[in-house]
């Protein structure tokens, strides 16, 4: 790791540079990173365009090894990997160390994902010669990868959102070359897993083209990758300002492009009386620690807690605050980071409609994030459209309800989400049924009696939701359906059998699951 | 039939009317039709609100009874709607009959792809609680309706791509209430249609904000209905500038929502040499064939054809010039599209780098559209994007190719397209093949040795491509995947049986094909 711009196969350097900080302390970390600039961007689409010509249409096993290699030369840097992000990003071994896991995990996921071939979405519908008044041709569908695509990393999962996590390993999957802006807050971190990704390129013989990896501060970099023409598609997790700037950089161009940007979720969480009355006290330590864990800086922190007035949920709000009076501070992930949550905590410690409950203890150092409970009714929390912003960190702020009326009407009101959380108990269920479908028009994920922090990485997973959550609700970042954002559909009309792509030849060399006259028909 | 405006159940009057006219005769036809306005597009968009709360998660029987009813319902309209539409748009029988079988046909797949289940895409994870570190919770994932759509009915399909078209079709089918912008230019047709849904809605006892329809001209109407806070998605056939109109309207509300748009096409031919020594001749009458299908009115009229230059090439123009010269002029669909056709057909006629081949035979009587071909070659077709853009009607431009690399050359230089099409023999397998994935990178749909006109409505389908064929090349707006645009996923993570939805309860109630595990598993 010497502070490099990975154009393909090839490291180089740029004409300034820009210095790694521990958030802790302030203090720089060697080396000085090179900041890529406009003609790093062209060098590295050029590449990435021509290796699309033929990792677009590689085989299934291509795609499948090229991740797991990866997830290999991620594991083969040890624990250096570990100790450069910790320095880097103020978080603790164990989370990283976890974080590398589900990093690794989720490669490997998705190359037996790509292996299945459920991707390609393979339909057949036959020809019929001798249909009245007009035959029907042979036609037949798959979906292909949309081209080179670009991954902006996030800076709250080094690892599992960064230069190898879910953006790019679902457009590796899907087919296409990943060109990577990387997060100046873990510039040596990324420049590990990106050596990690050219180690694996370079092993399994494929298009040098398939991965660049672009580090850089300011705002330049990453407008001049999402402008330029050969990109078509765009991955980013981070604020609602910066996606929505990327947003209007794709829309803006001649040939405009997705931009699938996770931005922002307040992850609303319901308690229901009965489960409330039960375990008010439980429930009100459980929230606190899903709230403080990690110093609040997941895009699933629940930062708005619903439900009935009255003395169980002021059981659950002294527990809280009791909790919450006793948690740590922890250093955030940068000086930006902290200032921006101190400027959001502010807001709502002075605001006249708020009342503020409790905060987390002082830290010791720098950057320290503190958590912070707030509390409100209905009425005038929606008079303040502000209230329903987030702020990212361990900031929440109950909401005290009247009744189920006036619980309904505040869920109405919400903004897109990408979760929704129910606390109830059996008693609760008839209570609860009526707000399953307000909330899945609100939410990606609906869950009950749990947490919304903790993503698991599976087939059934959605970490996505309507805007503001993400920009675009019809998709998720997190799970194996993730590689749809980076497909799409292709119909094959009366072509020979020798020009038609493997995925819908005669045969099924795949063995792909097949839709033949739109019923599914297993291979083999 | 009388003019009126169909908000849900109730049909009114407006501020203001407007006439329908004969496109051959220029002659008003009675009786005149309201202009819908602001406020009857806040009253349907309440209803469509109110209705998705009942019908966004109605059981697919229901839905399939919907459908099924309005294609019973508009064949209850018996030649009456026939006789109509003639008038308002100048086609002749034939093809309208044709095209009321094709809209009947589409509502019955739908029916039966919504009883299908496959678009729930039900996906089931199993809960893990003995997993190390952490257990993995109970997840079921499924796409649900994103809510209430706006469709704008096109001009040249007006039963298959309007009122009850393909968008609307796909919107019902995948539970989300329709609210229809009626063109103008097919108003008597678009309210007959219109009051077959009306009626299938109260048939079937569904709420009657399912369906609302808005006559009118003029931009205000269209705009305040996409603008409007509960619609969630937009579908729209029509002219690059329309499109991307509503596009621009969409991503500008403070809540933006997806826009397809299937907007402009010149659906490139390619000729390869066997084919072409074998039968230019033949070649050569049916593009014509295809090309004056309808005056052209066709998304995918081939404008433009490519092939080698010489004696071949000049036998197929020649048999393409005699054939146009024959052909007879037909009434163009309304004053306003001849009027285009007749501006894109001269500047292409006095454009100094083209050769004009031939014309069609001047009409008798108004709006006559006489087909148009033109000649140039790669060099000077490259050097002005505006002979790639689509001169809407029976145009088309033969682009003459020094060899296969200039041929690959003009081909990567074409923007986004509906269709690509091939005419080639067995000794052209080799030199097409290359073309293949060029061409899948550019179109939606690939065909071999037929024209592009002729969309079969059915699960292989796509009518779709990249920017600007559409405004979303994820998609199509034909077959059974257009039911896709108005859907999105939703997990449910650990809830009680009791509040999970049909499709994805113990059991599988609606017997789908589920994934379970990352296993497809047929039901029973």
């Amino acid at each position: 790791m010497d502070g490099s711009i990975l154009i393909g196969g090839t490291n180089e350097k740029g004409a300034s540079d820009f210095a790694a900080v521990d958030p802790s302390s302030g203090a720089e970390l060697a080396p000085r990173f090179a900041n890529a600039d406009a003609g790093h961007v062209d060098r590295a689409c050029a590449l990435a365009d021509q290796a699309f010509a033929t990792y677009g249409d590689a085989a299934p096993e291509v795609r499948a090894g090229l991740l797991e290699a990866i997830a290999e030369e991620i594991e083969a840097i040890g624990d250096a990997l570990i100790v450069r992000a910790m320095q880097e990003t103020g978080l603790p071994r164990p989370r990283l160390e976890g974080e590398r896991g589900r990093t690794t995990g989720q490669l490997r996921l998705f190359a037996s994902f790509v292996r299945s071939g459920d991707w390609a979405h393979a339909t057949l519908d036959s020809a019929l010669p001798d249909r009245a008044p007009l035959p029907r041709p042979d036609l037949r569908r798959r979906h292909v990868a949309v081209g080179p695509v670009a991954v902006f990393g996030a800076s709250n999962f080094p690892l599992a959102f960064s230069v190898a996590g879910g953006d790019t390993a679902s457009a590796l999957a899907a087919g296409c070359p990943v060109v990577v802006k990387g997060h100046p807050a873990h510039p040596g971190t990324g420049e590990l897993v990106a050596r990690a990704v050219q180690a694996a390129v370079r092993r399994t013989g494929l298009p040098e083209g398939v991965f660049s990896y672009l580090p850089g501060v300011g705002n330049a970099l990453g407008s001049a990758l999402v402008a330029d023409p050969r990109i078509k598609a765009v991955g980013f997790t981070g604020s609602r300002g910066g996606g929505l700037a990327l947003v209007g950089i794709a829309a803006a161009r001649p040939e405009p492009i997705p931009v699938y940007a996770e931005m922002s979720s307040v992850n609303p969480v319901l308690l229901f009386p009965a489960a409330l009355a039960a375990r008010a006290e439980a429930l009100g330590a459980a929230f606190i620690q899903s709230l403080t864990m990690g110093a609040g800086q997941f895009c699933t922190n629940p930062g708005i807690v619903i439900a009935l007035s009255g003395p169980d949920l002021d059981r659950f709000t002294a527990a809280a605050a009791a909790a919450l009076a006793e948690s740590r501070a922890t250093p955030m992930l940068s000086p930006g980071i902290y200032s921006a949550y101190e400027t959001g905590v502010a807001a709502l410690a002075g605001h006249p409609s708020v009342e503020t409950i409790a905060r987390g203890c002082v830290g010791e150092g720098i950057n320290q994030g503190r958590g912070a409970l707030f509390a409100t009714d209905v009425a005038r929390f929606k008079a303040d459209a502000a209230l329903g912003h987030e702020v990212f960190g361990a900031s929440s702020v109950i909401v005290r309800c009247a009744d189920f009326a006036e619980m309904a009407e505040l869920v109405q009101s919400l903004e897109g989400q990408l979760t929704a959380t129910l606390h109830l108990d059996a008693a609760d269920e008839d209570d609860a049924r009526p707000f399953v479908p307000l909330l899945a028009r609100k939410a990606g994920r609906i869950l009950a009696n749990g947490w919304p922090t903790g993503v698991e990485v599976s087939h059934a997973m959605v970490h996505g939701g309507p805007y503001p959550a993400t920009s675009d609700g019809r998709t998720t970042s997190v799970g194996t359906l993730a590689i749809e954002r980076f497909l799409r559909p292709v119909c094959y009309q009366g072509l020979p059998s020798s020009l038609l792509p493997e995925a819908l030849a005669d045969g099924n060399p795949w063995k792909l699951l097949r839709t033949v006259d739109g019923k599914p028909v297993l291979a083999g």
